[in-house]
């Protein structure tokens, strides 16, 4: 069942299953985490996750479309608000802030499902993906942006920056959680900027934003 | 029972099972597999297991060992060769060679496990966070012997650039995946040699070495 069909009540009563799904997968994986694990964690019945999700491959779909919604929610809100270099660093130093009240555990939701599950199953591959397309849109987006304020060079290939600035981000998260140290995504952030640094305008003045 | 104090067919035995399970974990995630799975793809007893590796625990953490084993072994083998910028555009060409081979799928062995595996057990982390370690070391060799080679400035600051390498690897093999797209996965790494470029020393001469 979609969750636009549903009454109130059954939205969010689907909604807290899949919260706490995406938990418990967050934690134990998706292999490590069955049908019993949600239901009693959740306290919901056979029937009910039936009814919301007809089976385990329809539940981990919606905490992958869960977690894409989160993160991406998040992401292209603080890129959205990308305007200039500085806006930039505020982004890199907002992901790093995340990851250390994390105690520079967890990495990115998207990543670690990517991870175990792009060569599992190819709607969940495709799902994950898409994710990905989005996060890249956003950055791709900031980019645009940055080069329209004349700091980006015209000739930039925003494509490319923007794959290496989203690798970056998830080998910097990959690395961080491996080693409990957020230095390590610092260093990925702040090399993906250098990066885009490198295809900046450096002779035209910049526009004074705030 | 460590590899070391067996006979030959021992170790021969061990070293089966462990690829075998390597191969059904890097498939089907470590939560994924059972050790009956595994004793059924290796027509090995229960005791045997035991034998070997006690409990599950111990047979992850010997797929882990073997896994980083055969990573850091061709990565270090390749690393070492690195002199030049050509030699750095070798490695690319060779990485994005092999993920090409297997039609984008799989990733990296070690980044796979650390996404499913960092959160959920401090021993496991720590040996995959001694795998990213000694990558590390083996591309920190490659820039310390290009910086003696006055191919990468004097004053770069190695340690974070290996970071950044190492970070556009395991991002670059994970959207490769996520997309079947090489591409992605050449992206980050040209990246990655881009940023190393910026800290290349351009003025003086390159000595000649093929």
């Amino acid at each position: 069942m979609t969750a636009s069909s549903m009454t109130e009540q059954g939205r969010a009563t689907r909604g807290r299953i899949v919260a706490a799904a995406a938990a418990l997968i967050g934690e134990h994986g998706v292999s490590g985490t069955s049908l019993d694990d949600i239901r009693a964690a959740t306290n919901s019945s056979k029937s009910q996750l039936y009814h919301y999700f007809g089976d385990k491959h329809g539940l981990v779909q919606a905490v992958i479309d869960h977690q894409s919604a989160v993160v991406l929610g998040a992401q292209a809100e603080a890129l959205d608000a990308v305007r200039d270099w500085r806006d930039l660093e505020r982004w890199v130093d907002s992901m790093v802030a995340v990851v250390e009240q994390q105690g520079a555990r967890g990495g990115c939701p998207i990543g670690t499902l990517a991870a175990a599950l792009a060569d599992t199953d190819e709607s969940f591959r495709t799902a994950l993906n898409d994710a990905f397309e989005s996060w890249r849109a956003a950055i791709g987006g900031a980019l645009a942006r940055m080069r329209q304020n004349d700091l980006l060079a015209a000739d930039a290939d925003l494509e490319t920056l923007t794959t290496t600035t989203l690798a970056a981000i998830q080998g910097g998260l990959l690395l961080a959680k491996t080693s409990r140290d957020s230095a390590q995504l610092r260093a990925a952030l702040e090399g993906a900027i250098a990066q885009l640094r490198a295809h900046g305008v450096r002779d035209k003045p910049r526009p004074r934003r705030r």
